[in-house]
């Protein structure tokens, strides 16, 4: 019982189209899966849905697909960013995974006082995050930004974003979502936490929603999926 | 700014105690951390609370500790099992560090229809789950109990425990959580679903609550924590 394979291309998609593949995915498919021509997969642009397409022809080189019928419309997420503050190479892999999975709109790498990381690879997380796309269903790849210290993103910050921080010296206090609808974020500190002036700042933010994730310290890769997690079944695509 | 040692330590603990270190732990204080007679650590027994703790000396072989002051009363999480379907290797390690995280009394492999797993290793997950409960601050170790076939487990299904069940199909229905307190179970699926003999079987269970997360399909891992979010924050230690 194999499933369809499920390709991001970065071109845009109409039925009828043929289209060229760049011989990585070429490869993949006449090489790593082994796929005959004839075969049929599930391709999305990030923009117009997911469409049948046929394998006319490919090897390691190069091929071409054929574009069928459309079998899933676009299906933007809400907008929703999710900023989080890289951790190591794994964990950061992790959480650009997960924030597609859970219907991030867009990442953002964020540096913090606390925050104790390599450097971050934008163009790796991107590949990460067309994977997450394939894999999850989703018709949409979030973009993933450069990354930017917290004190440039705050001075910057969009007027009328909301802001979901997840801050783990709540415990006891309600730190309710309110039910607002409109652009949000939401904001996963490092594992060390923000540190005291970070915390001050960031409460004094217009439109800013500190917000509790239980008694136990999580990891950041768990924190970013536990706070969509809430914003999305309040605020997002999951009522 | 390092931050405490914390160590779980399988021997009842109090104040005033001394404590001998198996040599695993002995050598990982010396030899690894490369800690002093005299450091003070936080040790949990899981049951007693946190303490404080003092090494009297600790070489490979073995060592010894003073147990001080209790830091942290027992918080034992809430009477919640999680149960899900072991995938690949690292991925089922991961479940098992975030249920912890999260707040599981009680971690059960199930086997189900589309499970398709590398034989599962109880001890070596067990040694996950008390790692997990190391580095995120809690006090409880959850057991991890053998692995169990799905039916198995439902036909022995303990009268009045209720079971969330998370439905990749649901999209669409409400699928809420009951505000109903008392002892629950989550049960994740396996990265195929539920075969729709299973599906039907836990429907018709008593006390099944079917619940949706979301239109994207998410990774077993993520599936677990989202699931684990909503029980927490809706009726759990989170609130």
């Amino acid at each position: 019982m194999a499933s369809k394979v499920r390709l991001y291309l970065d071109h845009p998609l109409a039925q009828g189209q043929t289209v060229q593949l760049p011989a990585a995915q070429a490869h993949y498919l006449s090489g790593v899966m082994r796929l005959p021509a004839g075969t049929v997969l599930s391709v999305f642009d990030g923009r117009s849905g997911e469409f049948d397409a046929t394998i006319l022809q490919a090897n390691k080189r190069g091929g071409e697909l054929e574009i069928g019928e459309l079998t899933r419309p676009f299906q933007p997420p809400p907008d929703l960013w999710l900023a989080f503050a890289p951790i190591k190479k794994a964990r950061t892999d992790f959480i650009v995974e997960k924030a597609v999975e859970m219907g991030a709109a867009r990442i953002l790498p964020v540096l913090t006082e606390f925050t104790n990381s390599e450097r971050v690879r934008v163009d790796r997380l991107q590949a990460h995050a067309v994977e997450a796309a394939e894999q999850c269903g989703g018709t949409f790849v979030p973009e993933v930004a450069e990354p930017v210290k917290l004190a440039k993103l705050l001075d910057g910050w969009p007027g009328g974003r909301r802001l979901m921080f997840c801050d783990e010296r709540l415990v006891g206090e309600t730190g309710e979502l309110p039910d607002l609808p409109g652009p949000w974020a939401v904001l996963v500190g490092p594992e060390g936490g923000f540190s005291q002036a970070e915390r001050t700042r960031l409460r004094k933010l217009d439109g800013a929603h500190p917000v509790s994730l239980g008694p136990r310290i999580l990891r950041a890769d768990t924190a970013a999926v536990a706070a969509l997690t809430l914003w999305q079944h309040r605020l997002g695509d999951w009522r």
